[in-house]
């Protein structure tokens, strides 16, 4: 039944609250809360800027929400410590079960289908080792648009040929899961952090607390 | 050069925080917790919804956004308290200055533009008495899409018969400022918050603290 499977890879595969301790370095004390609203403006000027049609890469975006969270929290923007910050993307954590987990899914099709930039995603899974477990880096630059547009998600079916309800896409971001879900996937929901299901109207097919979880009740299904 | 003014009505005309109150009559406690969640989750549900081609109208969003409130924060969902939280949407505070203001903006044509259905946000003009200050008012549920589509702003440019250069859009939220600049619209943005300015590459063409400042400024130009 699932034939291929598409993994997000921020806040999915690779830990993007892993650069806490790197603002903590540039910004002592302020660490956690740079991270959480770093994030939370990265993914609200992607919406945005999709919905403007004004889009930049996330490479970019990223920078733009750094910019604003320090701002927004009175601290000094230091072209230094942005560009320090900035690399800490390049080398975020990937989960320890990710690797264990692909062998899991078996001989199967495998993408890492994300809102980041080739300059931006590639390098971190050639650092950890993730890119002899994929056969594609699809990302949403190539349609110029953010998830949740549908077009995004069309990319799988494209590269992979293989049609949306026999891939099972793999996020832990629940409005994520819910676009996939809406497009037609089916969908595992990696709760990493506890959370309810965003009320958008859709439920995932899966839910797990980490990769290996889910591995198991594909499996098993 | 300014021949029509559009507001926005939640958070520039309208408190979206007075619900606190209420909130915390509810759930005693959580009342501050609740009213930022909530309106931060509705934001994001009317971009997520519009992204997926998912429109309900903001009604059904500001509901979602209120359950997926409870339910992070722990807190039951008990039906009689949605039913009087959802209740108190219909009787947000007007900011103080709003009605003073809109004498100082002159004869100029006048007109709400809001993500809001006509259902929850004509009860509330009438209720404050802003009706007889506005010549109309025109909601996103019209093209079935939340801003920062273009299509909502270009509700005022049709129904106001106004070029979108010489119409003055003004709103305390720099989401929507940035929306309605990239669009084109004259743009006032009330910093109510004293936020620093979304990094979405647009900035607004007045800045002001609250709606009399704003007039000042733009009869001064």
């Amino acid at each position: 039944m699932i034939e291929g499977i598409a993994f997000d890879a921020y806040g999915t595969l690779y830990d993007v609250y892993s650069v806490e301790r790197k603002c903590d370095e540039e910004y002592p004390g302020s660490g956690a809360g740079i991270s959480r609203l770093w994030r939370q403006k990265q993914l609200e000027y992607s919406w945005l800027r999709t919905l403007m049609g004004r889009y930049v890469d996330f490479w970019h975006v990223t920078e733009d929400a750094l910019r604003y969270t320090l701002a927004e929290l009175g601290l000094p923007a230091d072209e230094g410590k942005i560009e320090a910050l900035m690399a800490s993307y390049l080398e975020l954590e990937m989960y320890p079960e990710v690797i264990e987990a692909m062998a899991r899914f078996g001989a199967r099709k495998k993408a890492i289908l994300t809102n980041g930039n080739l300059r931006m995603i590639e390098p971190l899974v050639t650092r950890t080792g993730l890119d002899e477990h994929l056969d594609s880096c699809l990302s949403a630059d190539e349609v110029g648009l953010f998830k949740t547009r549908p077009e995004v998600y069309q990319l799988a079916v494209d590269h992979l040929g293989i049609a949306r309800e026999h891939l099972l896409f793999v996020s832990s971001n629940g409005w994520d899961v819910a676009g996939a879900k809406a497009f037609g996937f089916t969908v595992g929901w990696l709760n990493r952090r506890n959370l309810p299901p965003e009320e958008l109207g859709v439920r995932a097919d899966y839910v797990a607390g980490n990769l290996l979880e889910l591995a198991e009740q594909v499996e098993g299904a």
